[in-house]
């Protein structure tokens, strides 16, 4: 009886705290889309209230009396009954928050929200020098994190724990090595093969309005509810999830080039469909919540390149797009299929393709470990780029600014994030053979249009469950099997091989 | 010593509970405009959860030590010194806060709330009854606060309080009586009158992107800056300051009707030129903030109809409205001048013209106050009232619609806000003409478009002053004389006697 008043008593806190995150959430997602110039500062001192607020709850001691009430009891003896799952998370999550004292906190904060600024001044000037005494600030800090919250040697470990529960470097290092040279083979075999796609078929005079219109079509028809979200414009596409009911995606346009908005849209809407299946029974608790970013990824990903640049797509919508979109009237479907997955090394990650967007994400995987590792300094990072750039991808930057600096996650702090990319497109592409091996051809699937199906089983198998397995329990929950990176190279193969024609 | 700390403590207080006020409001502004129908469960929820930090915050019993300090102290000794003006605010709201029992905050709250829903749900299908009970239950809960925080025999007076600080019903009772005669004088000779206004001329089809175009650039000349501001849709037009730098207004467009939305967001501009006029160093204290809802509405309705429907004003713009608006082409100035200023009785208090809408408020005040004095019961409502329309404007409602149930204040339990409409018009017509004494002809400064010069005016009058003087003490600071109800009628009776050429 105790424990019961003592979960029914944890359930209503969290829930309270994920009430004052969710209410962060809006004033986030107005910074990053309306916020008038002159509300920035403002916006600061209520953010600053607010993280106030949610380190304060994070941190409450009576967390801990609580939590020891319900893990010594028969509420917790399957672990993957509700009880027993929340009691998990809010075991991990009270513990890494009582790791940080106060003071490390509130510097990661400001250190974070400083070195974002600061990027954001020197990346169009080029200025690695001006930027590198805050990436050192911040790299210091989360050694330091990093530090206090390990519980063995590696202490890259602690920061990827923050986005990927139970994952670890060493696992994580072992299936990216799996990929590296499968990826270079296929990369090389499309290179080499005498099909070449024409992307500036993709090209043209095209309308906001034009765009918009399609682009909701689009997101009507894979399931993206406007009664339960909006999009709106931003300058960095994300996805924001204020409540249930309440999920919001952004995108932005480019006149010339249509293709950079639908896909980052549908991109968005596949961590949102992801959100709109979680429990909502369960909100505001770790059994309803999404499990790590990998996962989020893995739904996001899927979306935009799984389904969205398959052929079974364009064989529904290229039509239409026609419609919308005047100069595709001259090009065959083909000719646009191929365009829309052209393989080509690019310096910029955010403008990888399929193929080779891994190989962005392996090299900084490698250099975040090392960083933390102190193998190497921030000072070595720009060498150390450029080397790994020549190696996985045979191209090399001509300044930093389309380097080093290209990506944000660094300068906010965000190191441990950029596994979950890839790891996100292994996830996807394991649970795409076995929703094939469920469904059908997914091809002929979405050639169909019948994307509800689609979205049923993944809201069964990944959205449904919330954070009820870890994420590497989850797949083998979801496929039978443990993760496996040979699917993502079966995937890349198979598609690509067909795509530009090679052997 | 000790009072300079206790000053300082609840100088940082205050601005803390400001700021979480601050991001309620951008909660309640984006319920307004963005939030996705499914999304307003928890939007609810948050809104508790901000409900209940304020609500905990106001009635902190460390307030009551603190300003103990302070007002034995010499701070508070020149009583227009920011920390005495500061002091004088803070212990009304803490000592009005603390005698509401909590139990009763609470059901205050959850019953406006429902009864909103209620009389949203009830007004369109003019269900009067299934309206009643939820009113019945609001007027009882709005007794009992009055009752609680009444220091004399006239509880109505504790409900004009928490709009007007320092009014009394018997004092707006004059003011109002001054105003009857004269308005029906007036009322009757403009329906006696040869002259007709012909409003079907500003009928015609009028794409939103060119009112939006127009009112773009009009506010713009007025002052509405848009790097510390923003305009957007909403069903009910309202202004929300969410911080400094950050003021936002919404209108509403009829495609058929241009000047609905003109005359809306200018009014809603004058509640922001207000809000950005206020000192930004003491945001977050009474001396930064607003000092009344008349003194609010005396800034909005100058701009709608002293500036915006002035002779002056149109000669600055009717040719570029012309140029907006094609179907205005073949229309005279002069026409389109009486068209825009028609005095009509009307069921719709939002729809009155300058003369009748005081009427409107009068009666609303005089229902009111008869409500708290338990003079007239919620179910007397429907026959007072259509004597009311019958005896003040000679019109009585075919519905209740359009009728008793037309406005959303009672429901929401804003019993004691009415008078601040009146209130508004009377306090403009006396800064209007105190500002002509400065400045010389408003109509001419109109007709050269130095907007700013007025604003500059409006600012160092009234903007600037916060919440220094009481609204009563501030009007005769400003103009050197008492509120006097007079100037408004020489104001009504002036423009109207020239506009229908009366005598």
């Amino acid at each position: 009886m105790h424990a019961k008043k003592a979960y029914a008593w944890l359930l209503e806190y969290f829930r309270e705290t994920a009430r004052y995150d969710s209410i962060r959430q809006l004033l986030d997602w107005d910074q990053r889309t309306f916020l008038p110039k002159d509300g920035h500062a403002h916006r600061a001192a209520q953010l600053a209230t607010l993280a106030g607020v949610l380190s304060k709850r994070n941190t409450d001691p009576k967390i801990g009396e609580m939590l020891g009430e319900v893990e010594n009891s028969k509420m917790v003896r399957d672990p993957l009954a509700d009880e027993a799952v929340n009691a998990r998370e809010w075991r991990r999550s009270y513990t890494r928050a009582c790791k940080i004292p106060e003071q490390l906190a509130v510097e990661l904060t400001r250190s974070a929200s400083e070195g974002e600024s600061a990027w954001q001044e020197s990346k169009p000037r080029n200025d690695w020098d001006g930027f590198l005494p805050h990436l050192e600030r911040i790299v210091d800090l989360k050694r330091e994190e990093a530090s206090l919250l390990a519980s063995g040697d590696e202490f890259y470990d602690a920061l990827i724990e923050e986005f990927e529960p139970g994952e670890r470097a060493e696992r994580i290092d072992v299936l990216f090595k799996k990929l590296l040279e499968p990826l270079h083979e296929l990369l090389d075999k499309i290179l080499g093969a005498e099909k070449r796609p024409d992307t500036s078929i993709l090209r043209g005079n095209i309308p906001v309005s034009a765009q918009e219109a399609f682009i909701t079509h689009i997101l009507a028809c894979i399931g993206f509810d406007r009664a339960r979200g909006r999009m709106d414009l931003s300058a960095h596409p994300f996805t924001s999830a204020i409540g249930p009911g309440d999920i919001r995606i952004t995108t932005r346009y480019d006149e010339n080039f249509f293709s950079s908005a639908l896909f980052s849209a549908i991109h968005e809407t596949g961590h949102a469909l992801y959100g709109h299946g979680l429990p909502e029974k369960h909100w505001g608790t770790p059994r309803g919540s999404a499990v790590s970013m990998a996962i989020h990824e893995s739904q996001s990903l899927m979306w935009e390149n799984m389904v969205a640049r398959s052929s079974g797509f364009w064989k529904r919508f290229y039509s239409e797009a026609q419609k919308h979109f005047h100069h595709l009237e001259a090009i065959s479907p083909d000719d646009f299929y191929l365009a829309i997955n052209e393989v080509r090394p690019d310096l910029i990650r955010t403008e990888a393709d399929e193929v080779t967007y891994n190989l962005h994400i392996i090299m900084r995987f490698e250099l975040e470990r090392a960083l933390i590792r102190r193998e190497i300094e921030p000072d070595d990072l720009p060498e150390a780029w450029n080397e790994k750039m020549s190696e996985y991808l045979g191209i090399v930057p001509p300044d930093f600014a389309s380097g080093v600096m290209q990506d944000v996650h660094w300068s906010g702090g965000a190191i441990g994030y950029f596994p979950s990319y890839a790891l996100g497109n292994i996830y996807a592409a394991q649970l795409y053979f076995k929703a094939a091996e469920d469904m059908g051809s997914l091809d002929q699937v979405f050639e169909s249009g019948n994307f509800q199906d689609f979205v049923i089983w993944l809201r069964r198998k990944i959205h449904s469950q919330g954070s009820r397995y870890l994420p590497r329990d989850l797949i083998k929950a979801a496929t039978g099997e443990e993760l496996n990176p040979d699917y993502l190279v079966r995937y890349l193969t198979s598609k690509y091989g067909e795509l530009y024609a090679i052997d």
